[in-house]
């Protein structure tokens, strides 16, 4: 038995290391198709979980890709090393993937899960991190968390020892409810909300609720990764429609009964720009007209600068098309794990029973806390606070982009934690930039490399650089960008003429 | 736009009615196939989210019912009334799914909501609940945890302003794979520990990782609803295998390469049952030669009242086949939502990253206090207190048992948190027996809505019942099955000879 074990084993990495080797030595070209691992494990013999475990090393190494239900092909480029020795010791750029060419599932999952842990590695070596979606540590209201934690303790323990609404605590619900009137325009009840755990929670219930494969699922051009690889993991297909500075281009939709559509109206991920309210109506209609859902992100909406914050197209949504979610992640912290959906009446309750079969809810005392801080008023007063934190670091980094680059080219900078600055042409590539500040400590960070996906020919998502400021200081913004400038002017080549600033990511 | 929406949902309600009147009046008889929702969108112009959507209401309803991969037919039987009208206000067994016929997935699906949504409305009408799973409140060591909480809160709130590592706080991590090795005989990595969001996280992270559609899934019979909704609900073809007073028998296992399978070894669920170390070695043999993987539910392990706790499957697993899961809802509260997997080194690394995709983790304050109670000792010392609170919990009710219905036919009294109670010939079914106890404020459950699961013969598993004794005091416990036993002494029919105690449930 034991030894059985063993050779099992043994038997995979044989199996992987002769398709590695015909890989390699030509044998088996970039492009061919492989077989099936049905096929595989009868060719050699060898059990089907032994093929598919090879065949998952062999992706996660990037001598292979699978296509979700087209078949397993030969990749264009042949990884030096394997993913899993480099991930934390190489620089992103060198793994990047161009996301319209091949970017299957797979490897998506894992250059998802590579951004996500890429914090870690790199955050000990960077000085100034501009990483997105991060909120101001120092902002968190520790003092009435405490209370409110406290208090729920001393007040009773049951909350730990049952199970709960898999909906999620009612209070908390309730709270939710009052809040997203006023402050987004959404009548809802708070039977239709359902308490998720952050907005990958939410992604998945949505799509295991709503997408059966083959399904087409528009996504912004470019999206929040996020978001794009659970909807294509569910087997939805991609459809990309391009943004504009009014938002997703609602007359480039397809006409696509049943279709299922990801948007990010408020503060679209990445580029920032608010959907227009005529854009909202047109897309409600599209989506009436093609019985057709949206899945509304709302995800910073908390933090608009620049005018009062339009209605959520689910304050607008008559036809009951929309499914909202909202998140603490950004305007609390993420180590809450709490965000929440807002679905039409009719899919609520089955909405509530997929929730229980996922994972039945979310910790109580959280949830319980967070409707004390709600109901009591400590929360509107947190984002007022914070709002005017985070416009004051904004304020920096536009001055300091400005104070050692000239006038830039940004977009999003009226709302959010984040603003996406496009490179003037002369300057090297994002992911170069994004090489050369790592190296001196500073995090800029590519499309790809910043949770962004853009569909398109290669390259082209190349111009951009995406900046977080939400975490920083003022202080820390200044030195980020200063040092960011040396580094640039420092990689000019010898004996080329010294960059003047506009030259650097100036408009002409 | 607004008229749009109203007209498309007017249009499936109008789908949905022609589809029921047309099952209501025989038109369409039990068992006969509906056509696809593709095929029904072309036949009757509409969009095929509109013949989903109908389709939906009329499953959820149980006019129809869907295999998956196979096709959706008519149900057997017509309910009478909704099933989301009845929800709550029914009694169990009224809805009683014969799950070896028919009971399909979406069917299984609402039927494990309504478990979990059972006790909210009955709870407040039951005067002792012997409800399966759940802890006792007045055992959670709120003192130390409230020290815990605070501790971590006041030294530091990154945690709660971070994303953190998917697979889990670190030092839980470690905390656990400390716990392990003494407690139950695994020696883990922390690397190989993911820390999940109970069972059903688990189960969802796993079945995502290792289940195709079509694949094998060998679950116990009975086994644990749970679990095998959700092994089910991504594909898997469930297999059951009988469990006798030795476990599983696995001499009854098919030879199926590839195959995955779900046991609960330290205590069935529900039998209560502990797979001896023979059929363990059997066990894991047979995953290495059949190149398995095996699911290891230890839900209650920490709760043994005779003799030592066997090692776990984990501890004996020299062919990386195993995939433990803990939990810690039974043996500190659900209300954490917190248990764990130890699994294989060579799957640590991609169910890091499924996780990230599914949730990206859990609530980071729960999980240092449970480092903290961990490191400290406090956690040790929890489960030897809880053990004996237990232990006179189940003597007490092993006596009422006795005292009211004679000496009687229990299972899986040697650990855990519930036994089950074989009904003797000549009482009445145990669904029967679950609804005349709820008209009097006892809750005792038959498997289905106990959340077991039974293959076979209709009405098989009507002669046992579930008791939950965790959460009850004994007096608690005697009151309950004194009512109880008059409950049934009053039920009998009038004009029959009075019953002695041993008629009912008694050994003849």
């Amino acid at each position: 038995m034991i030894v059985g074990g063993v050779q099992k084993t043994t038997l995979q990495i044989q199996v992987f290391e002769q398709i590695r080797a015909m890989i390699i030595d030509g044998r088996l070209r970039a492009g061919s198709p492989l077989p099936a691992t049905r096929e595989l494990s009868a060719q050699m013999g060898i059990s089907r979980n032994t093929a598919i475990l090879a065949y998952e090393r062999l992706s996660a190494e990037g001598y292979i890709y699978t296509r979700p239900h087209v078949g397993t092909f030969v990749a264009a480029e042949i990884p030096e090393e394997t993913f899993f020795t480099s991930i934390g010791e190489t620089e992103p750029g060198e793994h990047g993937h161009d996301p319209a060419h091949g970017a299957d599932f797979t490897t998506r999952l894992m250059a998802c899960s590579r951004v996500h842990s890429l914090r870690n590695p790199h955050r000990k070596r960077l000085t100034v991190d501009f990483w997105v979606g991060r909120p101001d540590p120092g902002s968190f209201p520790v003092k009435a968390w405490s209370k409110h934690i406290w208090k729920r303790l001393q007040r009773s323990g049951t909350g730990l020892t049952e199970y709960g609404d898999p909906a999620g605590f009612i209070e908390l619900r309730q709270a939710i409810s009052d809040h997203l009137g006023p402050a987004r325009g959404i009548i809802a009840d708070p039977e239709q909300i359902i308490i998720v755990g952050g907005c990958q929670d939410g992604f998945n219930l949505i799509s295991r609720l709503l997408i059966e494969p083959g399904d087409t699922v528009v996504v912004e051009n470019p999206c929040y990764q996020g978001a794009a690889f659970v909807l294509e993991g569910f087997g939805g297909v991609l459809h990309p429609v391009a943004v504009d500075k009014e938002g997703i281009d609602v007359a480039s939709l397809p006409e696509a009964p049943g279709a299922l559509v990801y948007v990010t109206p408020s503060h679209q991920y990445p580029m920032g720009v608010t959907m227009t309210l005529p854009r909202r109506l047109a897309l409600l209609s599209w989506a009436n007209r093609n019985d057709a859902y949206i899945i509304e992100d709302d995800y910073d909406s908390d933090f608009r600068f620049t005018g009062s914050p339009l209605t959520a197209l689910k304050g607008l949504d008559r036809g009951n098309r929309v499914l909202y979610m909202g998140t603490f992640s950004k305007c609390m912290g993420p180590g809450l794990r709490l965000g929440f959906l807002v679905l039409p009446p009719h899919l609520a309750d089955p909405a509530r029973r997929m929730k229980a079969l996922m994972n039945n809810g979310h910790s109580w005392l959280e949830q319980a806390a967070m409707a004390d801080f709600m109901l009591e008023g400590g929360y509107r007063r947190h984002l007022r606070r914070v709002r005017q934190i985070y416009l004051e670091r904004r304020d920096a980094l536009l001055a300091s982009l400005e104070q050692h680059f000239g006038p830039c080219n940004v977009s999003g900078e009226d709302a959010g934690m984040h603003l996406v600055w496009s490179i003037a042409e002369g300057l090297p590539d994002a992911s170069e930039i994004e090489r050369r500040a790592l190296e001196n400590g500073i995090g800029v960070y590519a499309f790809f490399s910043g949770a962004a996906l853009h569909f398109g020919p290669a390259r082209a998502d190349q111009r951009h650089l995406v900046l977080g400021y939400a975490a920083l200081t003022p202080r820390e913004i200044k030195a980020g960008i200063s040092r960011l400038a040396s580094v640039l002017r420092a990689a000019t080549p010898a004996g080329s003429r010294p960059l003047r600033p506009e030259q650097i990511g100036g408009r002409s």
